[in-house]
């Protein structure tokens, strides 16, 4: 499967959004101008790496296009020397935030079963796509990994929008229609659970164990 | 090398019973339920996962067989729902533990070999697949891993088995005594370390650099 | 490409030194004896680990050689019995580090222009073998990467070495040239960056994100 353009586009923006939050946590942690840079990269490309070391598509993707290794590096060069600008920013950043989760889990979902894994095994890829690089990102910083604490942003929309590729495709059903639905229904859910401040059932009782 | 319906059988619960432990961990750090079942599917799952893209044999195996998915989702929502009752389960549940340490040791080692490791290097995966879960359990929950701080438990015994499986294979004794042999070192160890408090020794002296 | 027993002998010493450093981790987080070896061996071989499962060098290169899963083994049991020795070697050991980063971030580039990446993806891989068993160090010890937290250590003296082998070489500029250039630009920095107390610019403004 070729990508056409606009899907590398699309992914492409996905790394920078996913590259400026490393960024930004970095920038919180004090790290210097390199510490900022590496773990931009790493939050934009984690995602992707795991997937394709999981899969067996090696080498991993982004090593054999540099635009995926320049497009990281200029956010976290960006977030740098403008994080007071891009903390103005901080609604828009969700929203990019929402559209790169959505472009991971599909493109991660897709390229799973491109390479013959099941339909569920493809969805889990896809959310491991879509969150993999958020939880390198928490780990390196000492952080329990956003994507636990908060499930309704990151787990239930990027596992529900890569099972709707994922049992879409298998069933072929009509690629266009399964991918654009895949996106509004991971993209919206998210939004709307940030919007209106969703939350997760939790355990109930205390933690006796 | 065919797995026989028991060999899988047991691999399972091993899985399930990790899953448990994952689950476990994160119902105390109070994420929600779907930060519980994907801690409880990371760490069932995650020892398998390093030692397949370690070796090369990709896709990875639990991508292969949706039982190994299932399994340990089903483990992360039991958790979820029934964590008192599996608190006061407490030793069964370390039974279960030691079991799935000697299940996933023996396998691990089993398919190093497979895949034309050394003795040696079989062993190191085996242990590998035994721990892995567990460390990355402990990683995303914020904590240093207890196969680090309790190696009696862990470590010692896993790495114990892991090398009778990969030497006595190696040079050709019956698979099937060494097989037996490995499983009882490993849990038995296990069981006794914890029962009688066994501790292995620290390092003399401060720390001093 | 045969590797000379020179350049095995300076591998092995370089993944030696890093495994000193990881038991030395060890050693002031109070872990047992087993655990400071797992730590040092983590330490010694998970640059590698990480670099060959990226490109697809499977079985991993350290699991098909004993010589990389005794010396950092032998490294471990080092520090567990003789960590004051060590810690009153500290400058001396500064060195060692220096050096096995200029190794590491050296053979890391070579290898992966070996299997057909691009100048800047190797010397990506370059730096992530130099650096990525210090990461692993950090995250299981619950740590701040040092290497993010200090990156005119690390991060700097590893991308220029490895950029200076990954681009020369792609260039076709004589290899032992290129090579020793590399090893002197990297260790210098390094050591000349410690003696001189460098420091890389931080974030200007508060982390108002």
């Amino acid at each position: 499967m070729e990508p056409t353009l606009t899907l590398i586009t699309l992914d492409l923006a996905g790394c920078f959004v996913f590259a400026l939050s490393g960024g930004l946590v970095a920038v919180r942690k004090e790290l210097d101008i390199f510490g900022v840079v590496v773990l931009a990269c790493v939050t934009g490309l984690g995602g992707g790496f795991l997937r394709d070391m999981a899969i067996g598509a090696t080498p991993v993707a982004a090593l054999s296009d540099w635009r995926y290794l320049v497009v990281p590096m200029c956010a976290g060069l960006l977030t740098f020397f403008f994080h007071p600008a891009l903390g103005r920013l901080g609604p828009l950043i969700n929203v990019f935030d929402a559209l790169g989760l959505g472009l991971f889990v599909i493109a991660g979902a897709l390229k799973a079963l491109d390479y013959g894994l099941s339909p569920l095994a493809a969805a889990i890829m896809g959310l491991a796509t879509g969150v993999g690089g958020g939880v390198i990102r928490d780990v390196l910083a000492g952080l329990v990994p956003v994507i636990l604490r908060r499930s309704v942003f990151y787990a239930i929309p990027g596992f529900a929008g890569a099972s709707v590729v994922a049992f879409g495709l298998y069933f072929e059903l009509p690629p266009d229609a399964v991918m654009a639905a895949a996106f509004v229904i991971c993209v919206g859910w998210r939004l709307l659970a940030m919007w209106r401040h969703w939350e997760a059932p939790l355990p109930r009782g205390s933690a006796s164990v």
